[in-house]
């Protein structure tokens, strides 16, 4: 069996507001007002396939990190949640750059609906996926199965509770359709820096939702000081 | 990006008592005595790649339904939870005949050791895989992402609890290698059955750990009624 590989088709395509790398939350769940919209492939549009999935508050994603498939894999990887400066092996990590780029997360399930154009789609949120993400695979989040709440989660335990108090003035704020206000402060207060390296000055850019956000942060507090429509 | 489809490669094998379908607990957990050591491929027996692991009490398996590949899938499927009669659709289920027949368990990590032919091994527990299952993916179960104990289970929840009270004689049960009889009683607890068609007098057999178990059961209660070495 050894050297053995098998083929895995994209079933569908994911729809967020996050555009580029710089900003997708760490995990899934962490912002919980992120939202997406799953667009299947023609075959598998079909109601049966989904027929008693309203029962189930989460669903498992399986999806490609196809930005890292030209990269490779590397047996260590320097997390952000080890300050960037600190090296883990990649099993030991949910880091893109492994021997498969499979991604996994787990995401609310937050409709499923029928779509006019692409049949059923469903509505997820808490996403950490970039737009326009493959799926490979959808599954039911079985809680008996799948929660551990005392499982130990080694270094990722340690940071998890890092995030960053976000301050925005109000009329900045509303050049942000209202839906995307609570979302945009959420991934900020992730502190989607690459690493910890304090640069109070430094003034970070990235594009959110057809608008680009600017922000400064001292590690503790992070300020928005634009936020500009690149729609237009 | 329409009908895309990407190779994914075995990275290791798993080694279970496991050897047919028949007994495999429905989800990772339920039979925490159920052993497996993971066993790599050349490329990826090195320490660095699993360096900062031990950190984490559980980890998370991708896997290859190999046993599905050559059936296909189809957009409903009949899950033992419902009773093995009522239809339920392949994205609410785990069924193995999905459109990438890719399995996902969460496992105990018992330890992480050197082996003098094979190099890194992993122990696991709580397993629900074939012998010899190929593996596409190792991540770590990092809580405060992965585990969502308030969320709703759907059809899977209703029946979790669903248990038979295991009876075996004394005798017969020392026949087995001591560390192998509680997955064992483990296994017939979790009422191996295809459906919950009660036929009191039927023998039930399968192959587990070197051996030939058969049992019966009334649907409540089941009877180990003979424990056969197949090894000689």
């Amino acid at each position: 069996m050894s050297g053995q590989s098998f083929e895995v088709k994209t079933i569908a395509h994911i729809r967020t507001d996050l555009k580029e790398k710089f900003g997708i939350p760490r995990q899934s769940g962490l912002v919980k007002e992120l939202g997406g919209c799953i667009i299947f492939e023609p075959p598998y549009r079909r109601g049966e396939a989904f027929r008693e999935l309203e029962g189930f508050s989460h669903i498992w994603l399986l999806w490609i990190f196809t930005e890292a498939i030209r990269d490779g894999w590397q047996p260590t990887v320097r997390p952000p949640r080890l300050g960037g400066n600190k090296r883990a092996g990649v099993f030991a990590t949910r880091s893109p750059f492994r021997p498969n780029p499979i991604g996994l997360s787990c995401v609310k399930l937050e409709s499923i609906r029928t779509d006019e154009k692409y049949g059923i789609v469903l509505d997820v949120s808490g996403v950490d996926l970039l737009d326009n993400t493959p799926i490979i695979d959808i599954k039911p989040y079985i809680p008996f199965a799948d929660s551990i709440p005392r499982a130990s989660g080694g270094f990722a335990d340690k940071h998890a509770s890092h995030t960053l108090d976000v301050r925005v003035n109000e009329e900045l704020l509303n050049r942000l359709p209202e839906e995307k206000r609570g979302a945009l402060i959420g991934i900020i207060s992730q502190d989607p820096r690459p690493a910890y390296k304090n640069e109070p000055e430094r003034i970070y850019g990235f594009g959110f939702a057809g608008f680009e956000i600017k922000f400064k942060t001292d590690g503790q507090t992070a300020e928005i000081v634009d936020i500009i429509n690149t729609d237009d």
